[in-house]
């Protein structure tokens, strides 16, 4: 199993992050958690989507939150992108949900890194069956 | 491979359907299309939504768009929700990315059946690496 | 006269739970109160949509606010469907208002547990006429 | 079975006030239609909603859409509002949704005449158990 | 000259009433202050709107407000409407500006008590001139 | 009686201006037309703003709405803002009500001139008591 | 003098270019258009905004209309970013406008090529003062 | 080199001022920060705005933000606005982005001061070669 990469757009949405690590640490998946804007740095952002170590990318970020499409650009693996709230919100959300055709993210909502992490999961599991025996029993305990 | 399962809530919903089978044919990926309304009949959305033969669910809906929500909270498998453009468009949209913590949804964008397919298709080149290589040569096409 | 049933998405919810209970009280309607997520625990919330003992539904909810709606496709009972704030507001009162055309909620306020309450006590009215008497003096205190 | 008073603020609403009255005629549910403005005139509205041989109110209003509400501020009967598309729309919607605690409107979504008159003949079929015969009916149709 | 008349939908509108009055009070024009909401008691607000003694109505509202409007609704005299702040804010202001033709309320800003009361008082300032004069000494006053 | 003075941000106001026109032609008041940038063509909209000839200014903008604000800027007479519809029409709704505390401009909805001008008579009727009962028998035709 | 560049997302957003096309033609800029999806291509975009002849970059895109901020991402030269109308609308607004501090776009308004073109001639005009006189011919003519 | 004026629409939005000041410090580049209200003060902003020794304007302001689009009425210089968050967000961002045809103003995100004193010292650099240096320095410690 490769890694699941989660990129943050910058620092303050580390609680964000936290969220999605509390949740791949709980399924001991391997994960490793970067900070790159896809504004500030493009070429740190280039680099990290084209690594060949990461299976999913998690991508956090907020006002015009180009970060999960910027990664989208420079790979075909899936691109999970969480909007991150601030003073709009709509702004972050529409950002990530509003892709154009052909190049597709899986938005998540407002700040919710859990669902990010499980549906990163829930894709793995296609493919690691015990994966998916450990989200029917977390589903179980949910209820 | 299993199924790409493409469930519409309404007929009125073919339009964005037929982008998602016009790239789950050119990719080559088996699939099954159905009209299940999650508010008008929720036993056939459950019984869709716990077939062993599907791999991932593409869930198109408008106005209330709960189906794709509906589905994930009946299996732990990868759902993709569609929303359809309305006179609104803001119901259909907020109702698939804001998806309650533990239960995920991708969503993507308003009436984008094409991106919906291509992102199943991204989770199974996971596992099927045959369909990242066709993926990459989309992308060039697309240039 | 059977119960009003009080469901709750999320135990966060109970703010506003307890603004229909109080009322529900005042008026001397019987009652039950319970937590069920409509995406974490569809089985439950069939549940209780399909009990013989209940009149009247109010389903309270935020976010992508699914439980009004995944009530009443279990349901031709009056459902009540109460939009709980959060960060984005128009989410849930989308959610709930915009239900597809076969499946009525009666949307209330964000919030306003409180009308909820007072909508079901007037659709009993029509049956039990002294809560309407009831409902004329409420009034009158109120002005 | 007293009457469903179904009232229009303008005569453009009657697309949405048909759609009402279709749903009316096929369950055999005793109805009447005006038209009557809150704003120019509300001593017509005001009688409207002091009638004794009604049941249940369902109001149909587009802008700021006050006459579900004050239909409600004089009776203590159910009162429905439909919200009616125009160029807004939010206005419609929040205008019959977010009513203030104390007088509720059960509001449905935007011009569903259809789900006003369900709403209406559920909460009827709490007195008259055949109408929650005919809802059963209804759905199975629907499916 | 008359009174300015200024009606709050709700005790709680108090702070945005105060902006009103500490300007009409330095404009020296009477004035009045009721508590009276459309909804919970449409009589009274009639009977203030049907007053002899007021030249303008000052109407303050949140949520769903439909004060201004009824107001308006019986009289011909101008009616300057204020929105009030809360957790959707768009519902108070669309309330209040789209009135349907016909029927007009003059808008103001969200809780913007101040410019309801400048507004009223230029409006009185066609027919007492020395008010214009008092106008521009506070225009001068405030650059 | 001075003039009712009505300015266009544009050519293309022309329909909103009818209306207002149709209205005041009804009621006999005299008014004048003209097109004038507040962007475009400040200078004009100055000298508009100071006319020692006109008692109520109403100012039809879409967009970024400024005409109604700037001509406030310049007077204190009343101004009329009415927002016309376009693309997105919370900008030009939320460019007219949301002046600042001190320049009131009294906003009346999407594209309605006739509001407009219907509110222009109600203030004029404070000092000609005639438009006072003209306006009462329009109101009792509209019924 | 350096290019204006023109950058387009996607060839749909040509009627927008034509506005940009016709102003700088008509005050005698050299420029050059492009097709270069940001998301499709960020190879093409990237070597676009490297581009050493270029001046000024006009960015136009529609729904999450990352072009401008990636634009911007890869160059210090100004970038003005033109969102596009679709059926959203607030997408490619806020996508533009709401940049992360550090990396500015400067936005305009919706489909404004016009105001695009004339933003960038302003900034020339500082270094090119023949420039500022055609622009003040140009207003002139305007008004 | 000129100056780079800096306009507050009102003393409160000084904190936004100060992100710009702070930028520009940190270039070293001339300005001035000013307040002046577009509505409560015009021949001020008039005057500002025709300043012979200022190259670029930025304004800064909140509600329905008048200020960039009424100085950009008396320039043909650059014209960057920054629109103030308060209760409602979308009214400064829509005031400020949808200028009409003709009349150009380059708007930045909500507070973002920061951004709008780099893109001034973006267009300064086409002239200022040395800006550019420290611009691309500037970026290089960002990321």
């Amino acid at each position: 199993m490769k890694k699941i990469m989660v990129v943050m757009g910058s620092k303050s949405d580390m609680p964000v992050a936290e969220k999605v690590e509390a949740i791949l640490k709980e399924f001991e998946v391997p994960y490793e958690i970067e900070v790159a804007s896809a504004h500030r740095n493009p070429p740190k952002v280039e680099a990290i989507a084209k690594r060949e170590d990461v299976d999913i990318f998690i991508a956090i970020a907020g006002l015009s939150a180009a970060l999960p499409g910027v990664i989208a650009s420079h790979t075909v693996k899936p691109v999970i992108g969480v909007p991150v709230s601030g003073k709009v919100n709509l702004d972050s959300i529409l950002s990530i949900v509003q892709m154009p055709p052909g190049i597709p993210v899986a938005a998540v909502g407002l700040d919710n890194g859990k669902n990010a992490a499980l549906l990163a999961i829930e894709m793995l599991a296609m493919k690691y069956p015990e994966l998916a025996g450990k989200l029917r029993e977390y589903r179980e305990k949910m209820r």
